[in-house]
């Protein structure tokens, strides 16, 4: 893969603004590889992703932003711009199930997904020599349940410590206090057993059986202070029969829980989605 | 096709079970062209559905219920047997949406599904030549909404006049009394434009658009008192992006409904449906 | 949905393009209401498809072409430009299978889908009626199994006289002529049933079941002088197991083919489809 | 999971199968805890599986063997039964890509799929390290492309030294000789990275961009002396655009691959597949 800048822009939407940008690309002999845009007709809000060929541009990523900042500014935009060489700090939480860590691990040290793992989180010991196999540090941070601050303090600690640039919670079975969602907007990403909005909360997969529904699902979103309630990044389902217990719905969910966080992370990893609302574009 | 019946049980499960029913069968030189069984370890559960080359057996429909009518009592079963010859009657009701109306009766004037119509009834003229066009009685009974009681009296009559042995709400935009829901137990299907439990009530498009889901879906449901909460006998789901609009969804999700729908419809005219609590067992 | 001029582009890929295109339309005033572009890295060809709000362009589709011409020349454009507010003329092919048209029927009779139907040709006269009921003239075109070309010759000359913008094979069981099919390159839809390049040619699902394939499909293509192996506009799958015979995977079959017609044909008639090479951009 | 005893049987279709086997069970005390049957109504031919609870049965499964062996004789049956409880010896074959293997590792760690891993041979030492964390033991069995024949006869010493009940090519590069395919029938199962019988042979995601499908897929089968010809397992698609390179199919291919060789593998552990003719029932 060459090395590109990816340039993420929401605004209002009005004439001009693709005409804008694109004109000061190409002024600079900048080689566009991808662009997306998406105009939001009822909002009037518009989005756009370009990915340029570093090596095409006359200058830096400090450089464009330098240069674009007028552009931004005379459209009210709200952007950013990432370079693909530099990886993304992604700090891992698990408990004791290991399906999305796993699969997530495996992306990473095969190079599927590009990024940096400054260390696992988990309130259990279960995986570290897992992890540790991987050369990744392992830090084991207990939680007392009639007491969970400490641990909680611990994590954002942590998250601060490494300076992560975004936590996923790989199937982290402890509720984040809603100060610390608020802290990092659009940073913490969560796999969340259900269908959202289907069966919020604990024991999805009971819900779901019990409710007597013909397909399971996953939903990868943004964490906020509302429990599983966040912007939806990804979601997929399978499909169950009398035949499966709750149990083969656990299992069988692992496989769509693990898909989906990949596919959510991937989205997120490369800068593909914009939040805006509650909602977000993914420029899949 | 060959004519079979069909028989379907469900009772406490125990031993011995199977090796009666198979061994009655084969002692009159029974065929059987397509068995399935489910024991439902929780609940202790057993539903099974034989079907069987009527020619096979020495005696009709009836002679058949004469004969097993002991071993249904000693296993205190739960049970019918149905004849593949003979056509359930089905009353189709629709508002102004044409989209599971048309494609149900495709199915029906193709004969790729074997039932009867005896009517079509509507609270709008609309659909009024399309139906007629295919010999089929259309009701028009309007619903005054300042007194829809008139409206689902009229319904009532009309379903007890035919003897429909199925009514099926194929966007039929009316919410059925409690006590019409209660008096056709398993006898009435809706098809929901979500995938419930998610979205229930009206405009379930737009909620789904304000949540920002990645997938929205359709259900094929028994109508019970409580709307939106009967046994699902089908669902499915399709994929959405930013790009759609609510009106994209609604397009999108007819092809959801209109399938899920008539596979839902299906199993039930083939007898493959079991309701137990609140959830079926479909031997599709 | 209001009025819009779409601009579909294929052309060398080279700095300053999208800059030059979007520069034009802001120049006018233009609102872009949904954009779309890529640009094929091995190939190094570039695909772009604006979607234009008519109202904000100060001229109409002529003076729209008279305009944007020296851009196009510049960069060496194939490019067409149309206009949502003139419905493409679709002559429909069927033989006595009504599954795909009873489908695209139902799309043109609600609105779902704009285009007009100034025919449908069939070689059997089984449709008349159904087809009559539209108000859309029926041409019973038979087939002389000793002598074919005769058939053909009026097939030809009958959508020359309605001056066809497309001709969609909806379930046709004759093989048009190379002739014909290169006389009409990217303007004859075919809908194969069976997931291609797999099972081409005759009784696909019967080759499907011979080889026991655990999903079937359906292939939606334009049509090329060789047999289904022109471009690939949409393609889906439906999942079959033991207990289905070559029958019911007809049955399955049939709902894949007529939703992936129906993609297909949406996607052709908004101007969302590119052919280059054997292949095809779809900007869904 | 209480232990249980499977038992699979195909033989020639008649009246009495069902009632001799279950009669048999029943006749024990045995407790049928899932239950499947076909009839094959074009070759008449039969297939059942049945699992009982072991300790309902006042037997072993010698016991079983002994008992059930006149019934087994007067129907003709191709049959056999297998312990729950004795895990199958599965021996893995890797190259150098992990995604399957390291899928398939997971399952067997976290016990999600129940069997033994005698050794893992690859061709490469690639995956030795993670490997052998896991406390297998890797076999490098390097090839000479001058001469292979000499590591298949190292191959085939391995499998017979560990007396392996199950050979699985998790993404091995090499073909197998046609003499080894044939002295382990319905014993080695291979992941193919096409939807077969689409792209047979080497590339098949170069194959799959050439031809332009919009779907790619992976079947999971077993291997007989004929190359991507044996029985279908297991199969499955995902949907790749414009958009996606041939680096991307292959990358979004790993995903289906993995994910249906791990189905198939479930299936074959748990003595759901019989194998008649080149095709297979599955009774998932």
């Amino acid at each position: 893969m060459e090395r590109t800048y990816r340039v993420v822009i929401s605004c209002p939407d009005q004439v001009g603004i693709v005409s804008s940008v694109s004109g000061f690309i190409a002024g600079q002999g900048g080689w566009i590889t991808e662009a997306h845009q998406f105009a939001d007709a009822e909002r009037q809000q518009f989005f756009m992703r370009y990915e340029i060929l570093a090596s095409s541009l006359p200058y830096d990523l400090e450089g464009f932003k330098h240069e674009f900042t007028p552009i931004a500014e005379r459209f009210g935009m709200h952007w950013y711009v990432t370079d693909s060489a530099v990886p993304k700090k992604v700090v891992l939480m698990a408990s004791k199930q290991a399906h999305c860590l796993s699969d997530i691990l495996y992306r990473w040290r095969s190079g599927d997904l590009a990024f940096d793992i400054p260390c696992v989180i988990s309130n259990h010991d279960d995986l570290r020599s897992y992890v540790e196999w991987h050369g990744i540090p392992y830090l084991h941070l207990p939680v007392d349940p009639n007491n969970k601050e400490p641990h909680f303090q611990a994590v954002r600690e942590q998250i601060a410590a490494v300076d992560a640039d975004l936590v996923v919670l790989a199937r982290y079975m402890q509720i984040l206090p809603p100060q610390l969602c608020e802290d990092y907007p659009g940073r913490i990403i969560n796999i969340h057993h259900s269908f959202l909005p289907s069966f919020v909360g604990a024991r999805p997969y009971h819900q779901a059986a019990e409710r007597g529904v013909k397909l399971i699902g996953a939903t990868c979103h943004y964490v906020t202070s509302e429990l599983d309630a966040g912007p939806i990044i990804e979601q997929d389902v399978a499909r169950v029969n009398h035949h499966n217990s709750t149990a083969d719905m656990v299992r069988i969910g692992k496989d769509v829980e693990k898909s989906v966080l990949a596919r959510g992370l991937r989205y997120h990893l490369e800068d593909r989605v914009l939040v805006y609302g509650n909602k977000t574009v993914v420029f899949a």
